[in-house]
């Protein structure tokens, strides 16, 4: 970590300074550069946290030197995870391709759905049992009922099954019936719930919240890892930005950036950063040309009589032509 | 709601896109309006789910004519909801000033910042006993036993307590022991958290996701409202943008925009939002100013020796000035 | 256009509504809609100033049937503009690829990377003369000289080349020397600018700005079409966000919208998106799997010692992979 | 500056860097500090474009210690430029008040705002001539009929004018009959306008673009002031967000950060930054707590019927309760 003090600090409010870093166990070193001073934390400066210096009225800017996630982090860790479901890896040389209805909706649906996406090239089945809606007055989702018509679809299909936890309290209950548990974006900080899932060895799908930096993406499956589950999935699925047209701006940079630093799987959803059916296949094509290790499309066989985000789902058919 | 149809849709589609309306149980209205086709649906529609109309590839644009928050709003409801805490108000004609430190730290500091602050004119104490942090090996808080600080510094200095609750596991202990429960930025849309806040008649503060619209803040709100429980207060502490001087940037136009569509109150963080403790005092006037009902105030009577935040904590002295 | 007025409008504030739009000559029909009222505003409003009507206080909400774009639009117009310079074609099945420098620094740096960038695949050749610096203290370019070297280079290598214009001053100049103007991000909306360009019949590469819209991009390209230049070229090249690890976030999903809206051909700069010459071959590769017409990258022969910008240029061996 | 190298940096790269530094003219120093090499260079580094350290390979993250901007900053500068407009001051301990109307439309509105706005305690004249649209088809003011009514309207009121320029041919006129030369938002980048600007010694209100830092904003107006004209006005009018409730957010933590960092005056304009003239009051008022030395307001004595803008004007009366 690197401070750098305001030209008006005067001595003795740097002498504190350096006493209270020396006091962490903190070795300094400090430069004149110009009127200010800059001070170099030697050591490892990773719990430090860094309000308790930023609090100091002479610390006009801080810089770190070493990345804050370092489970998550390429450095020092193997250069990429890959994650084996059943007999499906994710981070493989195959493209892993998760696809199903937005909102479970009956034994047929999603019997049918599963049939027709393992046909059209998925390898995993999603659908949404229990379903975060912005009014309470939407459909929630058939919650456990949801969940075991997913089970008779996978016993079915035989393909592994993806779908959304949104309470702790449900957590050994998707242990038992679910092959990948969701995070979805609303939930990224929701550190009560990373912290749970940490301590189980299930695969976890971290969704980018839609107002997440990488770092912070990076830091939330840091919660997971650190607390022993190196199960983790990144997906990129658009962040909110000014822009209107798309529901939200798909991030595709991410996927090299996240490559770059991490040694994590990275899918990408674009179906709910788009929000429009007919931006998916464009978008899911870049998607794998920038490198993406896998894919989370919602599919729906009659998208117009969906009961959730009809508008955002594709048919069978057009996801074949991206697989 | 209103739809607009593509000019190129077939006369086919628009008859089972009308057909698909009155199966809802609503009525509609069609005009010809250049090529397009306006229809106007008739009644309340609002709990009718847009995505199963926008999933129709023939509908181009949706406008609702009614908001989507019916118990938050103020039309069809009072004009103003005062919430009595103890002996103090929220939302009446005094300014609730809930002030306090980032973290509880230790018996020592709560009782002394509670008796500085109440003698800055604060009416109400806070303090975190749970704390929400980005990185997993940050202080976490002092958890129960922060509480169990809160509830002796109460007692010494007669202001009722607000803190915030992570965890649905522990509302029972919320509901025993704290006036107000705080639910923070990162869990405005945890849904599961929400109804069940929903179910007691504790008074919450619903702080402002910073990547929340104005109305996704009062549809949150709604959840809470929706349960039966009309004790919310919502608070403004800065939205996520480009601008990376300050931490977030603090909306105050949010502040006449909810108390224009809203009848419950507005109060605003500035510590958060800025980051910077020589922000609050402007900023925190700029709130009153702009019609705030109260301020949240981290205040810290040692800010460069606190254990989190202190960057963004004030002195006591400084409390003085704003109240 | 539709306007809902509030429920609180009088009949007397609603006759004045309606008597003043059907002043502007538009017929108007009105439905009553729960408390609200419906105005649909019948035949062509595209000229009428929403302003005019928003500030009456009792329209709540406007929704234009109608794009508000007219020649820049698909709808009515060609499916596709395809642009013929010298030899080469933007809009057509091959990829047009620009490359050169960021800034050109001398005669011998611009015809060597002319003669790479042409090996490697480019069709067009790019060079900035007059360069857009944040700070006055920057390099701002080699100006007038660098306009000489750029022709020079065009003469040895064949390629057609594109520079950025910065000033209505400067246009007859470009309008003899340069085959592509190019319009920056900073002045998308210099409407004297575009007014001008509007008045040749020179191509225009139109770059979108960092925190333009979809529909102020196809605005500003409306600009310069009304004017009675047909030949526009639409650059996707990043849009300002809270993400600050990249400079700006690529938005690819503005390459299929612009290609569902507008019949202009849209290409991509990853270079400035990104900002990290890393990045450039992935979001190139996801930019043509997005249907991009185009890419303008920066590349330099000696890109650790570029006058500007090395660090998000490319060398001429990795523009191949891209080609 | 500070440089810090990636681990995986060899030796023979460290020492191109370092000699590329020293060829500079520049001193660094170097520490170890985990793995990473951290370089602070000594001496003035202002103008120094970082993009050539950055194009390093082994560069990984670069610290400014100085701030980029000289004159425009408190360091090294007077505490607080005050700007005298004919008998007014801009800056000095009274608010400068400057309203009027979005487009002069007629002598006789313009005369009468410019009467009503004086009665209301405003001190100066604004009033478009040429309008910045974003639709080619929208009303473009009265351009150099605009000037001239302007001129009357000064005459008689008395009132000092401020006005739009939005092309460097009309610097001249501007010279010679505006008292105070506005840059709008979307020119605050046009490097063109402002090295022309900065030749002259006409005070220059500077708009904060809406997608520019505050930095950036600090930036542009160092163009003007090292042009040789130290007569700049900072003018924060709100930035683009994912918030459309508003038109943009009016971000106030800027006047007292802007305060802060550079001796300029700021002023406020919440008729643009909000886009609704209820806004308008609680605004101002939030801005002069804020600590703002000047309001910029939309006025008209007819906001229904204005021919732009309407919306966001507010009465003469209302400007009354803010002055």
């Amino acid at each position: 970590m690197i401070l750098i003090t305001t030209p008006e600090a005067t001595d003795v409010q740097i002498k504190e300074l350096i006493t209270k870093i020396k006091n962490l166990g903190i070795d300094v070193q400090i430069f004149n550069c110009c009127d200010y001073k800059v001070m170099v934390l030697m050591g490892d400066t990773s719990e430090i946290d860094p309000g308790i210096l930023e609090s100091h009225s002479i610390v006009e800017k801080i810089l770190y030197v070493k990345e804050p996630f370092k489970k998550a982090s390429k450095r020092g860790n193997c250069e990429k995870t890959i994650i084996r479901v059943g007999d499906e890896l994710i981070g493989g040389k195959r493209l892993a391709i998760i696809a199903g209805p937005c909102s479970v909706e009956s034994k047929e649906q999603i019997i049918n759905i599963a049939r027709a996406v393992k046909k059209s090239g998925a390898n995993f089945l999603r659908g949404g049992a229990y379903k975060p809606r912005t009014s309470p007055y939407s459909f929630q989702g058939l919650e456990i009922e949801g969940l075991e018509l997913l089970k008779i679809a996978r016993e079915i299909s035989g393909l592994p099954i993806v779908t959304e936890i949104m309470s702790t309290k449900l957590i050994d209950k998707f242990l038992r019936d679910v092959d990948v548990i969701q995070v979805g974006a609303r939930n990224m900080q929701n550190y009560d719930l990373l912290k749970e899932l940490g301590r189980t060895n299930k695969p976890v799908i971290l969704k980018r919240g839609f107002a997440a930096t990488i770092e912070e993406l990076l830091m939330s499956a840091e919660y997971i890892l650190a607390g022993g589950n190196p199960y983790v999935i990144l997906c990129e699925r658009g962040i909110r930005t000014f822009e209107t047209y798309t529901r939200n701006t798909l991030d595709l940079s991410s996927i090299p950036v996240l490559k770059k630093l991490s040694h994590l799987p990275v899918i990408v959803d674009p179906s709910h950063a788009t929000g429009k059916w007919w931006l998916v296949e464009p978008m899911a094509k870049a998607a794998v040309a920038a490198g993406a290790d896998g894919l989370m499309i919602e599919v729906h066989n009659d998208p117009e009589n969906a009961k959730s985000d009809g508008v955002q789902s594709i048919k069978p058919v057009i996801l074949h032509t991206v697989t």
